[in-house]
């Protein structure tokens, strides 16, 4: 079975199962919203959205520039996931968002990240069928920090017996020699953060197989996209 | 001082000097052929320019495909450079032509590959002003191989005391922590040469700091741009 990278989103050419990648800090974030007991998590491209999809009773998550935007309850910090225990979280990213859009029509959808490359390259692999890892990249651009993330990834999935197919694959899987913490603090994602005091949420997104939560797919909620174990 | 590394040219956006990469096998073999002593070195952007641009008592190198076309003397193999002494060799190739001429307007223009990396950094650092390496890439798409490349050369501008700008800088830099055979190994470039029964290329491409020949442009002939010492 083979497995491709794509540094940036290919909409519409996900049949089998896609796993997206935004590893500062949506995907990591998300799992983690996940692994501290909430029910779903419904992703929203941006912050109007997200407002507009929240019902009664649910978390708004999002962050513009790195913090929460006015009336949001969480800034999509990977360190600040506490409240949302059996609630409902509607996370609004961009990158993230969009690049799961582009992954619709995939059997199976997941988010990975370095907290849980060995979980989800083993639900990837457990799906049948071709693995596409779907990097976010950043506005339009290859981002250093996903294509990092997707590298680790492959180099799981390569353990379970697929084969990397295509130049951006190996590209990746060369680049996930490296340790993560040097990498992702080089990403223009990292000094982002770094820049409004959140360099600590860089080494925390660095942290490799410290869970094996995977968020899955479960359908549409108007332009939300619900995600749940 | 500071350099930055393109993985596909940017026309028109090199000030300083640019170091232009072809590493499998174009500004390899420029390189070779002034090093066995040709006079001068003209880059034809194709098959036909090239034997438009060729005078008498020229040689013509060149490849479709990997091997040399009909009426051609050599075909751009690392490997065959033999009876070039005292003569100016008229080369045909197609991305890295594309890529030294994106790179015109720049100060100086050099070529790059892993076997002069070592003193391409030292040209360029000596140069004055900003750096930048382009990578020729594979028809518009990024290659895995000139991104090594531009890594290791980068690698050494550092230690010459230029620091990396920009996320794609970063990227190579780490890429080039891996060593040099399987990174150029997995390229497409080198299994297109393989296929064709070209595999030893690739072996002679991938080493490092083989000769100290860096290829300069001089200036243009038509279409083609000549490259001396």
């Amino acid at each position: 079975m083979k497995f491709r990278i794509d540094p940036l989103p290919q909409p519409g050419s996900y049949p089998g199962t896609a796993i997206v990648v935004d590893v500062i800090r949506a995907t990591t974030t998300a799992a983690l919203y996940l692994r501290a007991g909430a029910k779903a998590l419904v992703l929203a491209p941006g912050v109007e959205v997200a407002r507009s999809l929240r019902q009664d009773g649910e978390i708004l998550a999002g962050e513009v520039g790195g913090l929460p935007p006015e009336g949001f309850d969480l800034g999509n910090s990977p360190r600040e996931v506490g409240a949302v225990a059996g609630k409902t979280v509607v996370m609004a990213t961009t990158n993230g968002t969009r690049a799961a859009h582009a992954a619709l029509g995939a059997r199976h959808i997941l988010l990975g990240s370095l907290q849980n490359a060995q979980a989800v390259a083993e639900v990837a692999a457990g799906s049948g069928g071709e693995v596409a890892i779907v990097c976010a990249g950043k506005e339009g651009n290859i981002a250093l920090d996903d294509l990092y993330t997707a590298g680790v990834i492959g180099r799981r999935l390569q353990a379970l017996g697929f084969a990397p197919e295509g130049e951006m694959a190996h590209l990746a899987l060369f680049l996930a020699e490296n340790p993560p913490l040097p990498v992702l603090t080089a990403s223009e994602a990292a000094k982002a953060l770094v820049a409004v005091g959140l360099g600590e949420d860089v080494a925390e997104c660095a942290r490799v197989d410290a869970h094996r939560v995977v968020p899955r797919f479960l359908g549409m909620r108007g332009e939300g996209m619900v995600f749940g174990l």
